[in-house]
């Protein structure tokens, strides 16, 4: 029922994905009321795509511990219990992050051997695919929770492709004595585990170089990356949008590299990559941006569905 | 003796600003046997530049503390004795910047009401003009040191043209309930502030939006924020000329934008915002980037001069 663009949005995702995947198999939580007419002529069976009604929701400002007291008849929470009982594989939610990772860590729990979940994105990278993680639920990390995500984002790596994903640890340089106290107890960790190919330290204008797959941080520090990354990508389409304006032939010369922008529009659009994991719980939750259009929903849902097909939690359960 | 290109940069950058200051003098700090050559085609008097001879330098990988005692007679050290003994008023180097903080913390020292300096940068955005601090030389902050900040920054903005700057405080949310304790309790310490106009918290994707002259954090997730843009306009760049070079069309169409592109690419090079200070010293210290051209030195150059011409020194210590 969350996002920014409605039910609307997620209903067309899921329409989409049921037509391309035929083993697939939907429940979409919410307002019955609300939900209902949306599907009236979509030419679907009930046991492909169905609706279970949820009377609340939780708002965009709803705080974490009171979302987990007063939203228990929400859809956030409901489309969580069919999780837990095994009803669906995987949740996948629009909504506020707080509260689908407070009722997440409470209803459907945090594997042995995680302290915390951390969550956990796709970055989009010049070549190759690299994973980053945490990004934003654990603000202040231990070294060892920094290992824990260390072991979970290499998991995820394997299972979707890469067979020794190389790990490294978000720094501020990249010679050995550089970062805090926790980085470096970190360092020492990462670089006796022989379960892992740490390669040490990485600045945040290596992220997206695609040289890593797998960057580990403090939720804060991540979550400062990533949006800082967004912003200068906003930044610099907005000037080239203003570039190619500013006159009747720079308008023309738009039109003629139009098909050249759209495709730079599309390696870097964010919706591509839309869809972060929250590793670490007992089973799969993916949680999209509020913003999210057909298409970056629609991405949301694969990145639910492959980490479904590839049993993450049950490989992280394994891994640790 | 610095950076990347050596010190015929640093040169043709000095002879750049003397012909467009005249007030402006120059000492060039290094190896005569190596400075003298460079300099002997200059139609330039003495008075206005001159070399200073210092046998040593210090190197990119050399410790802080190692060179504060193996390095006395760097040009570093150097350059930074003539601005202590008030033979110059500001010191510009591309060189190693850790060691450049430890020196001038020993020899120029910090203004009282200060505990450490911070290194801050004018930042490239959409409308107006921001600075952001501390960018890299306190990893940890306690919530005084960030207030400490967040004055320094306002001197400076107002000094360069900012009546009433707006300061905020990096964080991952703008909700008051977000973040850290220490970022908790200096939101509180600066929202008592009267001399501050503090207008709360702000995302690492506002940043570059310009409606905030004053960005404050700690040094780690400030250096974070900042080559994490740098990551991204460096990828885009390199997307873009890839998608320009695809065929002999699109090189052609390349040709006929490059005059959007080339202003697109001054509008957003780092060149253009060249110059980290770091303020709360008694004396003026600017670092360049170290692969600095000669037009981005200049640029730091000039962000010494602005210093020097405002008497930033003397205007944070009244204000504190």
């Amino acid at each position: 029922m969350s996002g920014d663009l409605g039910p609307r949005v997620v209903i067309a995702a899921a329409l989409e994905l049921l037509d391309s995947i035929p083993e697939l198999q939907l429940i979409l939580v919410g307002d019955q009321g609300q939900l209902e007419p949306l599907l009236a002529l979509a030419q679907i069976s009930p046991d492909r795509l169905r609706i279970h009604h949820a009377p609340d929701r939780v708002s965009m400002d709803d705080e974490p511990l009171s979302a987990l007291r007063h939203k228990k008849t929400s859809s956030m929470w409901v489309a969580l219990e069919l999780v837990r009982d095994d009803q669906a594989q995987a949740c996948v939610s629009a909504g506020n992050t707080g509260a689908l990772m407070a009722m997440s860590r409470h209803l459907i729990k945090t594997l042995p051997g995680i302290d915390r979940p951390a969550i956990c994105k796709s970055m989009p990278v010049a070549e190759g695919r690299s994973l980053m993680l945490d990004l934003g639920a654990n603000l202040e990390c231990t070294p060892e929770q920094l290992q824990q995500f260390a072991h979970m984002g290499s998991v995820l790596a394997r299972a979707t492709g890469d067979t020794q994903p190389k790990v490294a640890l978000l720094n501020i340089g990249i010679e050995e004595n550089k970062g805090t106290e926790v980085l470096q107890a970190a360092h020492r960790l990462l670089r006796e585990d022989q379960r892992l190919n740490y390669v040490g330290f990485i600045e945040a204008s290596d992220i997206l170089a695609g040289r890593v797959q797998v960057i580990v941080c403090d939720g804060f520090s991540g979550n400062v990356a990533l949006k800082a990354s967004e912003g200068v990508a906003r930044l610099i389409r907005q000037k080239m949008r203003e570039a190619f304006q500013r006159s009747f032939w720079r308008k023309l010369l738009a039109v003629c590299a139009s098909p050249v922008l759209r495709q730079l529009s599309v390696e870097l659009n964010p919706a591509a990559y839309n869809g972060a994991s929250f590793l670490g719980l007992h089973k799969i939750v993916v949680k999209s941006h509020g913003s999210a259009d057909q298409r970056a929903f629609a991405q949301a849902l694969r990145v639910a569905i492959e980490q479904v097909s590839q049993k993450i939690p049950e490989r992280i359960a394994a891994q640790l």
